[in-house]
This record gives structure tokens, sequence and C-alpha cells, in this order.
């Protein structure tokens, strides 16, 4: 293996250097480990931490209330949302960020119906394979709008829909295996039905091109703490197409979302545009934190972010069916580029124990129980290098932990 | 005026030398200044921003995705709820923390209407004085369960609850005009009808006790911004009483209130106790933040709390009516302090040009439109001389801004 690994080492040297995202990795505090964690929760962009302390200290502890006006803390939900706008390829006013990805799912699906606004269209289908949350939140919109729960395969949302449908949620990648969805293609079949097309971007969103506005898609959601660095638990994100903002009657009409917050009239009157999606006074100190650390994207082109995710996976695999012991892994990631993610999901006997032993070793990737570990590249803060080096780990690991260790 | 002014000057610095809270002002960043929105939004604990430092830089920058368990993320909702639980009356395991207080005003209505179980019980009452997101979130948990809003005056509360009642949803304190109600009596008759109680402590909590447990209270909310010094938006906490633990049924049941969160079970199945409360991911820094702020609390009895509050309420309406032109202000506030909570509301027909110049004077109080000044009385550290110089100014304010001033 020690030749082999030599030439692999060169190359991951010389796709390094040829990198135009590398210098992107110096703006992250990183230490001398391999971090694929990037898709459960983003790393810290060095300059955050100024940044945050100066919303404490100066704009809470000096300025106190008058930082809602002063220091733009009112604004926050819409101008934090036109940031990450361009990112999945919504032009201004169309996003607002606050609240948490599963409250966001629930706005969007009753959203949906309401928008929908047809008795006869009594379904809403749900990816079956999606993160969890997403399929308990759809149940309970369900449950409150009168309509029935339809979970089915994400490859089998086109032959579902139909004129029972009001709406469908797809997670455009599945958080366990990688597996990219076919956001274009679903969200035509769906509208095509007459329903609409809502997308749970939170493992795609800053890892590759989503084109929201381009391909039609009706309402989305997403969570900023993964490849958008915002921070632990930052808060979320909920876009409704420009076409249905005038008519999105949303199930959380709190105080923030009314034409004139500060009247406090008695009776609702819905804001224009994205701020309908408001609901309480927002979070501020983890919201300025995620504002911050958007500029890490200040200047990235999200098409060369996929080209280098894409090309980091494709190395991370050769480099791992190269090294690793055979049958110990298997991936479950499709080899096919429009089906590809920003993850490596590996189906692996004895995964409790290898991820653990490779956490020891710095390399820090994640499980998903029962059998899979899960290598996540983060194209802004991960080199070739980190790749060949976790690749070669996990070979080590595989040959220590023989199979059939049971789990510790 | 100047020996009245004398005499009351003394009297404050008596009352300051006497004040077994005055040593907590010194937690606090405070200027030269009169801060008097700590009902806003509660002052910074200087001790907070090295808290918070720590968060970002090493539990966040250095230990990243290992937070979760070794920093104490995950389990960070119940433990601060268990943090505030004393300050509201409630034993252990009924508080949880997370969200705005709007999302959970949500919660606790759909599960208030949902653990009565009884379609004969159609109607949701609702505080008609109440903050109005109240009322917003009230109209729609009502029309997504079927149920009828029946918006009343607090006073009428009593006669207005009956068999067709589900829930009743009041607010402890007005924010508008500062009134108490009275939670023990509604309560006791709102239960007395067959319904539950629903109580909104925003402008109650870390004010005055407020007794939950003791009062047979169902569910409530509250924010954790005001009188808790959390922070900007910091999250909002939801009350289950013990007894409805076992059937409170969320209709926001993301994957963190499931049994087994990890499992990512297709299935769901609620967790037991407060963890039900629990929807996303929550926003760390913001809760961290206002896990550290709570240590201003230790050893603090709400007892003091509450007889300072009085004292300097008391106090600062005296020297309001020593100091200022006859007939230009007009107190809101209850003069009974059974009915008053730590607010000085005080009606005035210039009050958009008096609160702008008493802010720039360093007097921070705030408006609501039209006409309300709005002074808060943060005992832990608002002081007898803040009061009486508060009083002053506004006295000479309204000297130079005469009666019939248009509004900028």
């Amino acid at each position: 293996m020690s030749d082999t690994r030599d030439l692999l080492r060169e190359r991951a040297a010389r796709l390094d250097a040829a990198d135009e995202l590398a210098g992107h990795r110096g703006l992250f505090a990183l230490d001398e480990g391999v971090y694929l964690d990037g898709n459960s929760l983003g790393a810290l962009p060095r300059h955050v931490p100024d940044r945050v302390a100066d919303v404490v200290a100066r704009q809470w502890g000096q300025l106190r209330i008058r930082s809602w006006d002063e220091s733009g803390w009112w604004t926050a939900p819409e101008r934090i949302g036109a940031r990450i706008a361009p990112l999945v390829g919504a032009a201004p006013g169309q996003l607002v960020v606050g609240d948490s990805t599963s409250v966001n799912v629930f706005k969007a699906l009753v959203g949906a119906v309401r928008l929908v606004d047809d008795e006869r269209r009594d379904e809403i289908v749900v990816d079956a394979t999606t993160f969890p949350t997403d399929g308990y939140i759809a149940r309970s919109a369900a449950r409150l709008t009168g309509r029935t729960l339809v979970p089915v395969a994400p490859g089998e949302v086109v032959d579902a829909v139909g004129p029972r449908t009001a709406a469908v949620l797809v997670n455009h990648v599945d958080f366990r295996t990688g597996r990219l969805h076919d956001l274009p293609g679903i969200t035509a079949a769906v509208r095509a039905a007459g329903a609409l097309a809502v997308w749970d971007l939170c493992h795609s969103a800053g890892a590759l091109p989503v084109g929201l506005d381009a391909h039609g898609v009706d309402l989305a959601v997403g969570c900023t703490y993964k490849y958008l660095n915002g921070g632990p638990g930052a808060p979320a994100y909920l876009y409704v197409a420009r076409r249905h903002a005038d008519r999105f009657d949303s199930p959380l009409p709190g105080w923030n979302s009314h034409a004139d917050p500060f009247a406090m009239d008695p009776e609702y009157t819905a804001g224009e545009g994205a701020v309908r999606g408001r609901v309480g006074t927002p979070d501020i100190l983890s919201m300025l934190a995620l504002e911050a650390a958007l500029d890490v994207w200040d200047g990235v082109d999200v098409a060369a972010v996929r080209a280098k995710s894409l090309a980091l996976t494709d190395f991370f695999l050769e480099c791992v069916g190269a090294y690793a012991p055979a049958g110990r892994v298997e991936s479950l990631t499709p080899a096919a580029h429009a089906e590809r993610g920003s993850q490596v999901a590996l189906r692996c006997a004895e995964a409790p124990a290898v991820m653990a032993e490779l956490i020891a070793r710095g390399v820090v990737g994640d499980l998903r129980r029962p059998d899979v570990l899960r290598f996540g590249f983060t194209p802004l803060y991960v080199s070739f290098a980190d790749a060949e080096r976790a690749a070669a780990e996990l070979a080590d690991v595989l040959e220590r932990i023989p199979a059939g260790t049971p789990a510790a």
C-alpha cells in the first residue's frame, strides 16, 4: 500500500495546489485534525468571536434597547435572508431567517395547504426517507389541516402526486446516504399535478447550487449551522416564492409578521413579502453570529464549491477503495455526480467502534445508528490532503478493529 | 420645588442604603444614565460576555460537534428550564426553554385544547387587552383546532368561562398599563369551569412571585429577555404542569422532543416530561447567554424583589406627583399593590416628544403609541435615586415641552 499511498498523497498535494478555494481554509478556526462533520456543525469562522463580542458588550451592554433600531436588530431576519438568497438561487425579498428548521417546515406545509386552498386536495406527500423531524412535523401539519399524510420514497414522488395532492415535502439531500434528489424534475412534476413543492435544503445549501427561483420551487426551508457555518442551532430560514407572497397565510402569525408591529393592534394584518414568515422576537445573538459567519461567502461562486465538493468526494471514495480492507465498508452514496450531495456514507458493521476510534485520532465524522459512518466534505475548508488522510486512518482503524467486533 | 426635591433625594438615599438588593446593581453593565426599560430588554450582566466568548471560541470553535455532549448543549433546554423554575414557583421538570414566546403560546394553546379533548368545549378565551401576539397566535390556534376565539377583558374572564370553554389565555401583567391580573383567582375560576388556564408571564417573571404550582396553573409561557436579563431575543420557556405532562401533545413535535431522538425513527414517540415542549435544534449561543445571565439570581429571594419593586414604583409615583406640572400626566398603573406589576405607565398627550427628550437625557423608558410613557423598574439594578432622578427629569421635560406640542 505504501507506493499507492505515496501516489495518492502526491495527487492530493497537486489537487490542493490547484484549488481556487484553498485560501478559504484560513478563514476558519481549525486544528491539526480532519473535520468531516461540517454537515452537522460547520466550523467557526475566525472573525466571528469578535463580532459576537461586539453584539454582546456594545450593542446589548451599552446601547441596550436602542440597538433594535441603531444596530439593525429589528431588520436582521430579512437582511440575513437576503445574504443567504444568492446561495440558494433566490432573488431578494423571498427569504427570512428565524426559528428552527422544524418550525419553518410547519409554517411552509400549513402555508402550502392554505395556498392550494382546495378541500379535494386532501393529501400531503412527504419524503419517507427524510430526516425524521420533517416527517413528524408534516404529520402534525396534516392533522391540523385535516389532510392525510402520504409517505413515499423520493423516487416515487413523481408517480404519487395527483389531483388529491396539496403539497409535497422532500429533502434535497438524504441526511443518511448523501443522495441528492432531483429538485428540478420533482418540482416540475409536483407543479404539473397542481400541487406545491416544498424543499428542505438543510444538507444542500452552501454545498451545491439549488436554483430555487430557476426551478420554480414554491416554498423551502433550511438550516444555517451546517454548510453555512452559522453556529450551533443558528436560526433557520423560510423561502416563499414571490408569486405566493401575498397569499402566504402563516399558522404562526406572531407580532413580528404584522404590517405595523408597533401599533400593537389587536387585529392582525399580515406584512408584505418575506416578513410574513417571521413570528416572535428574533434570537439576536445567534442570528448576528450567523450574519457574521456569512462573510466567508463573499466572492465565492457556488458552482466552484460544487465542483470541489464532487472532486473531494470522488477522491475520498478512490482513497477508501485503495486503502480499506476488502469487504469492510460499502458506500451508500451514489457514484453518479447528479445523485450525490457533499457527504460520503459508508456502511460498516463495526461503525460505532470505528467512528469512536477515528474521532480519537482527530478524524471527526459522525455515526448514524446502527451502521453508517458519515463523512461530510465542506468545500470551503476541507482539503484533498484531509480526504486522503481520513481514508488512510479509516483503513488503519479497520485493520485494528476486526470484522465482527461488537459495538461498545 | 427645591425643598421638596431635597427631601425626596434624602429619602432615596436612605432607601438605597437600606436596600438588601443594592449590591446586585454592580453585577450589571450600566452607565451614568437611568435605565427604565428592563421590562423590554434587561441590562447585560457583566460576566456574560466572557461566558459567551467561551461558548463561541472554545465550545464551538475547538470542540465543535463534541460540545453537544461535552459542553452540555443537548440538555440545555431542560437544564435552563430548571434554573427558571424556582423564579416562577415551579418544581423541577416542568419547564423547558426554547423558541420564541409566540411559538410557545401556540404549543400551549393547541396543547391545552388537546388535553381537554372535548368537542363541546369549542371556545378559547383570550385576554382582549393582551400583548397582541398572544391574540394573533390564539386566533391561529383556534382556527387550526376548530375552536372559536372569545376575546374578553381579564376582569371578565371569570364570568366568561363555562361549559364551552376549552382554555383561557391571560397575560399576568398588562404590557401597556402595568396592571397585575389575579392569577390565583382567575386560575381557580377557569379550572372550576373545567377548562385549562394558560398564563403569559412575560411581564411578571423575575419581578414578582408567580406561584405556578401553588395556584394550580395548567400551562404557562414567558420570555427571558426582560426581567430575566437573558439578552435580546433570548429563548422563551414553556411550563406544562406535571399532571398534564404525560398527555401533552405538542402541535410542533420536532425531533428534539422524541423519546430517542438519535434513533432517527420515522415514527414519532414523544419523550417524557418537559422535553415534550422541545421542537428543533436549540439556538445555543442565545440559550447559553441566558444560562450565564441567570447567575445573577443566585441567592435572590423573589419576595424581596417584589417588595423592592413595589417600593420603587410607589416612590416614583410619589416623586412624579410632587414634581410634575399639574394635569400633564395621568397614571394608568393601579395604585393598589395587588394590582400592580413592576412598571409605571403614564398617559401624556405629548408622550412621543417627551420620551424622545428623556432618552436624550439618559433616562430610558419607552413609548407605547400613541400616548403612553412606560417606565420599567427592575429591582436587581434600579435604585431609588434612579426613580427620583427620572421623575425630576420628566418634570423638567414637561416644563420645556408645553401641553399641545404635536408629535414630531
